[in-house]
C-alpha cells in the first residue's frame, strides 16, 4: 500500500511532518508518496538517513495552500499545490489514500472537484472520532465539511459513520445519535426534528437524541450526527474543556513545592489523562463520502500525530471503506429511500 | 427588595431549593416569596425554624411544570402552576425578580406571553455566565431560549450582553465575539456570515470571531453571542470535556494508595480546580430581553446553586439591568439601527 502525505499545508514545518511519514513507513511497512516542495523533501530525508525510492518517494510541488486562504479560490488558483497535487494523483491511482494536515475547507473543496463524490451521497462528511472515559471510541459525523446542512445530509452521515464504526473500528452493530440540546424527541432547532424524522424513518439503529454533557462519561452511542457548523464548535469546545482544565492542573502542580510533589506522586494519572484525552494527537477525521481515502489531520499535527493519521487512512484504505459505502448506499436505494 | 423563588420544577425536591432561598434570604438580606406547594413549603420552613411572615413568604400553586413538558402547551395549560404563578405575581409587582431552576423552554415561554418583551427586542437571551482559567468570566447569549435564531437577534443579543457585562457584573468596555469555527472573517455558515456583517456596522465593540478552544484559556473577549442551538450545545459540551477530565482524575486519586496519597496532597489544587470550573454550581443565567428580572437555574440546582442564582437576580435587579437595556435599544433606534 501507498500513502500520500501533504507535507506543507500544516502548522508544523514539513520536516515534522515527513519524520511521521518516515515512522509511519516503517510501522506500517506501507510506501509514503511525499505531497511538497522536493528540496525540502528530499533534504529532510537524507537529514533522517532514509533514501528515496519505493519506500520514500516524492511528488514535487511548486505552491501551499495555506490555512486562511478562502478554500474554492486557493483550490482553483494553486493548481501545483502540494494539496491539490496530492489529490490528482490519488485519482490517478498513484497511491491508495491521502493525508493531509491542510485548510480543511480547501481539503474538502479539492476532493469533491477532483476525486467526486460517491454515487448517491449528497454532501461528504469529516468524522472525527473522540475517547471516552473509559478508553473507547465515539465517531462524530460531520465536523466541519458542510457548515449550512439540509436534513437528508446527516442521514447520510448517519450511514457513512456507522459503517466506518463497523468496518474500520470492528464496533458490532453501531448505535447512532442526533446532537442535539435535550434527549426528548421534541428537542432541538428545525434542522434537529426534520433529522430526528428522517432517522426514525430510516433502516438504522437509531438511538434517538444525545447531549454534550454526557457523551464522554456514559458513552450512550457508538456514532454522532450534526451538522458541520455544530460538529466543529463540539470538538472544538471539548478541547477547550480540557485544556482549561489541564492548565489550571498544570500551574498547580508546578506552582510550590508541594504541588510538585504531588504532582510526581500523581504523574501514572496525569499520563493516563493524556493518554486518553489526546485530542490534538488521535487519529486524523477521515472525509467520508468522496470516492477515495481521504484523512485530514489536525492543523497542529506533530509526527506522532501525522503517524496515527496515516495509520487511519491505512486501515479504512484496507477496509475499502468506500466500497462499502457505495454499497450501503445502493442497498438504500433499492430499498426507496 | 424580594425575589421570588419557584422551588416546585427542579430536579432536586422543593427542600433542598427552600434551603438556598432561606440561606440567601439572610446573606442578603432580602425577601424571598416561595412559589410553589403551600405545605410542602410551610413544613420545610419549620423544619429550619423560619417563621412565614414578611421574609419568608408564600405563592400558593397546585400544579407543577415538569422538566419534559412541551413548553407552549404546559404554560396555556398549568395556569395554577408554581412558575405560571410566579410569573403573574412578577407581573404584578409582587416582587423585584423570578428565579426558577424549571422547564428552561416554559420559563422562557411564560416569560414572553406573560410579562412580555422590552420594546425594540425581538427575542429574548439566556445569559449563561462561564468561568475561566483566569478566575473571571466570559458571558455567553444565547444558551438556548432561540434554537432558530435570525442574524438580528443575534446582534440584540450582543447588546444585552455588553449591557449585562458592564452594567451589573461591572466589566469596562466590554468586548464582543462571535462564535465561530474559525477566527478569520470568511469562516462559518450563512448566519455567522450575516451576524458578522451586523456586528462589525453596528455601535458595538466588536472583536470578531471565536472559537470554543481558547475562550476559557485566552479569554479573547468579556461576551460571546451565538444562536441559541449552538450556545446551548456549547455549554454542555464544555460540561462534558471537564467532567470527563475529573472522572478520569477522580478515578486515578482513590484508585490506590499511591493515588490517594497523590490526591491528599493535591487536595489544595483539586479544590481550586472545582472552585473555578464548576459549572453545574454557578449563578444562574438571566433571561435578558423580557420586561422583568428573570434568572434561569440549573435544572439540577442544589441549594447553594440556588442561592448563587438568586444572588444573581438580585444583582440585575439592582442594577436596573433592564432599564438600561431599554435605555440602549432607544438610543439605537435613535441612530437609526
Amino acid at each position: 500500500m501507498r500513502i500520500l502525505l501533504d507535507v506543507m499545508g500544516g502548522d508544523l514545518p514539513p520536516d515534522e511532518l515527513i519524520k511521521g511519514g518516515v515512522a509511519a513507513g516503517h510501522a506500517l511497512d506501507i510506501d509514503i508518496l511525499f505531497s511538497g516542495a522536493s528540496d525540502v523533501i528530499s533534504s529532510a530525508l537524507s537529514r533522517m538517513h532514509e533514501r528515496i525510492g519505493s519506500r520514500f518517494s516524492i511528488l514535487p510541488s511548486s505552491q501551499t495552500i495555506t490555512m486562511t486562504e478562502p478554500p474554492v479560490q486557493a483550490v482553483r488558483k494553486k493548481k501545483d499545490s502540494s494539496l491539490v497535487n496530492g489529490l490528482v494523483a490519488l485519482k490517478g491511482g498513484d497511491a491508495d489514500a491521502f493525508v493531509s494536515p491542510g485548510n480543511t475547507g480547501a481539503v474538502v473543496a479539492g476532493a469533491v472537484f477532483i476525486i467526486g463524490r460517491i454515487a448517491g451521497i449528497p454532501r461528504p462528511g469529516i468524522a472525527a472520532t473522540i475517547p471516552t472515559v473509559e478508553g473507547r471510541e465515539i465517531i462524530v459525523i460531520d465536523v466541519g465539511a458542510n457548515v449550512d446542512c439540509a436534513p437528508d445530509h446527516l442521514l447520510y452521515f448517519a450511514l457513512m459513520g456507522a459503517t466506518y464504526a463497523r468496518d474500520v473500528l470492528g464496533i458490532d452493530h453501531p448505535q447512532i445519535g442526533l446532537l442535539n440540546i435535550g434527549t426528548e424527541q421534541a428537542k432541538g432547532n428545525k434542522l434537529a426534528h426534520r433529522v430526528y424524522d428522517l432517522l426514525s424513518d430510516a433502516p438504522l439503529p437509531f438511538a434517538g437524541n444525545v447531549e454534550g454533557h454526557h457523551l464522554l462519561t456514559e458513552r450512550p452511542v457508538d456514532v454522532v450526527v450534526c451538522d458541520g457548523f455544530i460538529g466543529n464548535v463540539f470538538l472544538k469546545t471539548l478541547e477547550g474543556g480540557i485544556s482549561a482544565v489541564s492548565s489550571i492542573l498544570s500551574k498547580g502542580v508546578h506552582g510550590n513545592l508541594r504541588g510538585q510533589v504531588g504532582g510526581l506522586i500523581l504523574r501514572p494519572v496525569f499520563a493516563e489523562l493524556r493518554r486518553k484525552l489526546a485530542y490534538n494527537r488521535s487519529g486524523g477525521a477521515p472525509l467520508l463520502g468522496v470516492d477515495g481515502s481521504i484523512v485530514i489531520a489536525h492543523g497542529r499535527s506533530d509526527a506522532l500525530a501525522i503517524e496515527s493519521a496515516i495509520s487511519a487512512a491505512y486501515r479504512a484504505a484496507k477496509a475499502r471503506l468506500n466500497e462499502k459505502i457505495a454499497r450501503g448506499i445502493s442497498g438504500w436505494s433499492e430499498n426507496g429511500i
